[in-house]
């Protein structure tokens, strides 16, 4: 049976494909490794798309800045991706029509269109990785920007002067509240003589990872729990920022901390409350985690190809 | 002659309203004392959307957060002014259809439709004036948030528990870079023993504002340009916020700043581009100044009767 759209998800690693069915519903699924240059990833992109019945056109997300032109401009995840013309490449190579776009653009249409954020005109997503990527709907509309880049949220700067990003900017975002910052902010408790109980698990401060914080937090351990309060302060500032810019009627956090949403969701939310503008006089944003997980991406490529 | 459209741009001081010909020239003027009950407020806006023409509808700018009904929550400037429900107010008053906005936002639609944005469909006005407003186009629309609050930009946490921001949050954006925020870092540099010559002219330390600096910087006082420069630095730091954010094609900003671009835009430029994310790989959004000076809150609130 054809679907009525097909969209894959470039990734580090692997490449996922998903074919979506009129009602909206996972009909297909395929996934392959991602290969090492850019003529392996236009081979087996249109190898996905025709196995998975893409008959007119296929979605594609792709992590970094892509352009509007369906030009990948750099990924640091996709090895000797620079300035790829990856739609233009990969239509010539599928005969398919294309649609290329960001990684959490599209799955910020996925939570929008078919999840977490279903009917919310103004809608934020934040997907707290590695990093901190984003995507906004602003008047009920998907929003990319001039250029295609908008929502780097993660490369908001919090800390002027702060901890250098591989970006090139100091004291950005996602070097405080991604969810590899867990991790850093225990090492910051470990250094400083506290949080104990999780280096003696760990072995040592540099092997201590945000994974071991989580656990001790679920046991109870207070200087755990602490940490946490850390870096929900630090989510927190940025959500304050988010909610000052766009004003979203709903906020829907992506990524690891998706799984843990009772440890981590009351103190970002504390946190929230505590230090936006305009407490009493405002009605505050829903925040929520994102229900697609990680399909979001296959599925907002797909839906790329109906917008 | 009947006008076009007819809006009013509501200050801590005055009422000012503006009459617009079909081809958005001004073709009318009115400026009357802001009085300082809400009663009175009414029947001044009754009266000079009547002088002015109106014959059915009038458009209102104000400051503040203003709600998607019309209802203005607060508004500093305003004595008095608490969950005003404005647009009703003034519309059984009047009998006109009545538009209420936010003044930056409205100032945004301004220089969208008719001044230094025209036909860029990603678009942030950033008003530098006592503190910082903002208004944004996205996607070619207009856009409010899901309450009506959305640009607040003055409000972005950029310093974790820095200076105190009467909205009750620390470190807002406005804080280091509004206006005002000139005279800051100039009475900082005096207290740590720079800047002599601008304190001889002040007198105190206490006494030095924003024109002492760009007076000496005018006439080539270094240690007066590297306060701008200081002050450049913090504006520059949410110029690289927004552009992550929003990826406009085009941020123009408005306020006291505009009358002195040579002196102002050159090292905010530069700042901005030293510590911009991907400067290579990306095209820079045009920084531009306001064309529509006082008058662009009125031009909006008129607009808005056309949208």
């Amino acid at each position: 049976m054809t679907p009525a759209a097909v969209g894959i998800d470039v990734g580090g690693t692997k490449c996922l494909g998903v074919a979506l069915g009129e009602d909206g519903s996972v009909v297909g699924e395929l996934r392959l490794p991602t290969p090492d240059s850019p003529e392996g990833l236009v081979d087996t992109l249109t190898h996905i798309a025709s196995e998975l019945g893409a008959v007119d056109a296929v979605g594609v997300a792709v992590p970094g800045l892509v352009n509007r032109d369906g030009v990948l401009l750099a990924a640091a995840n996709l090895t000797g991706v620079k300035m790829l013309r990856l739609r233009e490449l990969l239509e010539a190579r599928s005969g398919l029509r294309v649609l290329v776009d960001n990684d959490n653009t599209v799955a910020c249409l996925a939570e929008w269109k078919l999840g977490a954020g279903r009917g919310v005109d103004d809608l934020l997503l934040v997907g707290l990785g590695t990093g901190i990527g984003g995507g906004f709907v602003s008047g009920g509309a998907l929003q990319r920007g001039h250029n295609g880049f908008a929502g780097e949220f993660g490369h908001m700067i919090v800390m002027p002067h702060g901890i250098p990003c591989p970006c090139g900017q100091q004291g950005c975002w996602e070097r405080y509240a991604s969810g590899n910052s867990l991790g850093y902010h225990a090492r910051e408790a470990a250094t400083a003589g506290k949080l104990t109980a999780v280096l003696a698990e760990a072995g040592s401060v540099e092997a201590i990872r945000g994974e071991h914080v989580t656990a001790a937090a679920r046991a109870g351990d207070t200087e755990a729990l602490a940490v946490i309060d850390i870096f929900a302060d630090w989510v927190a500032i940025g959500l304050v920022n988010l909610t000052n810019l766009y004003d979203p009627g709903t906020v829907v956090f992506s990524g690891g901390l998706s799984a843990d949403p009772d440890l981590f969701l009351p103190p970002i939310e504390h946190a929230f409350h505590e230090s936006m503008y305009g407490g009493d006089d405002r009605p505050w944003p829903s925040i929520v985690f994102a229900e697609l997980g990680p399909l979001a991406g296959g599925i907002g490529a797909a839906l790329l190809t109906q917008l």
